[in-house]
């Protein structure tokens, strides 16, 4: 069993809410189902499957219920709010894995881990945070907020909008624990939201945190993926390629690419910030560190993405 | 390693809210704190420990978040409340236990299982339900949710309360998942609030959905234990031991006790139904199926209830 291969697949947005971007639990339930029947087509290639996935409109949607609730329950912090996120979602996507296992025959369980991630307390999204998160409201209501200590920017004519940081994820410390379920033959849902962010206030990792903060889940999932010995990184998203000149007459896919490569469209600054640029920067990483391969590719790919390298953008050291 | 003893701790209410029942997450992480510390003395006795725990007033906090907030996001249903409440707490109590197991020098890691226990979609609780939750209400206000199909009560003089079912826990579906990690050196917390209820809409375990109830974290506990094969139930709560004749001159705490024993002082009416009822209940559910003993008694003695006899009320066949 020691060649045997471990793939973490990282769920995108499109995996969990509705075509408009709906995140009623019946969106949600619906779009899992249809993930759940991907990864497990995965599952059926024989490899270890860790399933890891986005949360950004869950997690809104937390921040208005706390905000909205405030004057007869205390709110929460957003730390809390991303770990809300992982047990709804984790059960909604066991539950779902569940059923598409059986339905192809596969013995594999599954199981769904409360996932932390370090991150380092000097990181400089804390000072000037920029990822924004939650609704946008008017000033005067963004000020109640301000004058508890959030940062809000005006973002014009849609209103103010509360920003947080986005630390490096350090090190997904319930690693171990997904890696003794993975090689007993579960298939493990984890570090959802990139992990419910916590920073280490003493010694010998004896003093965690919990701080308000979200971190981006296709970087967690990278260094997840090199923490567990992962082989290979599939990034599910809603497109089948990372395109270069996207929007242009000359745009084209990337199929088999290097590193090298990648870097250089990368620093001609092909990938936009908030959407394919941390997928790509996620390959980069996964790759830096070891590992063997990333695919970037669309859900309905998957599993032809981990079976054989002709499908999506798949990236390699060489 | 075969006769390494295993325990499950079930954490009552007091461990994880504040004195008067606060529940901010600054008087739950307090609590929190206090327990872990106990949690780890157990660790400390060299018995592997699962922990499990109950989540009402987070459950309440939720409820009216969803309540208040309904015109603005989408209300989630129940179990997907306590499955939140699974992740909150789950990772504040191995946050705190992470310090307390380092602050003595012990090197057992943790994990925090998202967590789902099977019902029955034919239990009586979800014709006639029964188990109080939410915050009251006037009559005009708990209309609006009765006409959304909720079942709400008249309580007098407090206004309306919303009732649910609290079925029977019939198999806890994430055991196999505790067990590996048990297994593995792992302190294990899982099955909050009694865990996630669903049901078993299909064949073969192949259509699991989730419902609107919550299920006795005591029962869930007694059935987990017996899962895992444990050899010792402790039951946490706010008092020493199980006392009979409660509130009268002949008042006696109970010590070591069988079940048969035990059995009769419930069945003269000894235990209250919503407080030491289900905990007595446990206790002879355990025996019944094997369980080596029961402890309840009072957070701050687990540790001694685990390793002698002497504390607390211990619970035995014979």
């Amino acid at each position: 069993m020691t060649s045997q291969r471990r793939v973490v697949i990282a769920l995108g947005g499109n995996a969990m809410t509705g075509p408009d971007g709906s995140a009623t639990p019946a969106a949600q339930r619906a779009a899992i189902a249809v993930a759940a029947g991907h990864v497990a087509d995965v599952v059926a290639t024989g490899v270890e499957v860790v399933v890891t996935h986005g949360n950004g409109p869950q997690v809104g949607n937390l921040l208005v219920k706390n905000e909205l609730a405030a004057h007869e329950v205390p709110p929460v912090p957003l730390d809390w709010n991303v770990a809300q996120t992982q047990a709804t979602i984790g059960f909604t996507v066991v539950d779902e894995l569940d059923a598409a296992l059986a339905a192809r025959g596969l013995a594999q369980r599954t199981a769904a881990l409360v996932t932390r991630t370090l991150v380092d307390g000097t990181d400089p999204g804390f000072s000037e945070p920029t990822k924004p998160v939650g609704r946008f409201l008017p000033r005067e209501q963004a000020q109640r907020f301000m004058d508890l200590g959030q940062t809000w920017e005006d973002r014009g004519e849609k209103g103010w909008r509360r920003v947080v940081a986005s630390p490096e994820p350090r090190s997904v410390l319930d690693s171990p624990a997904v890696r003794a379920l993975a090689g007993a033959g579960f298939v493990v849902v984890c570090a959802g939201g990139g992990g419910i962010p916590v920073v280490d206030d003493g010694k010998d990792g004896a003093a965690l945190r919990g701080v308000e903060a979200v971190i981006d889940k296709d970087l967690t999932a990278a260094l997840m993926a090199a923490e567990l010995g992962a082989d290979t990184l599939v990034i599910a998203t809603d497109v089948d390629h990372v395109m270069v000149d996207f929007g242009t007459p000359q745009a084209r896919p990337l199929g088999r690419v290097t590193t090298d490569e990648l870097r250089a469209h990368a620093a001609a600054g092909q990938f936009a910030r908030g959407s394919m640029g941390p997928k790509v920067e996620a390959a980069l990483r996964f790759a830096d560190v070891g590992g063997t391969r990333s695919v970037v590719t669309s859900l309905e790919h998957i599993a032809d993405a981990v079976a054989g390298d002709d499908v999506g953008t798949s990236v390699t050291a060489r």
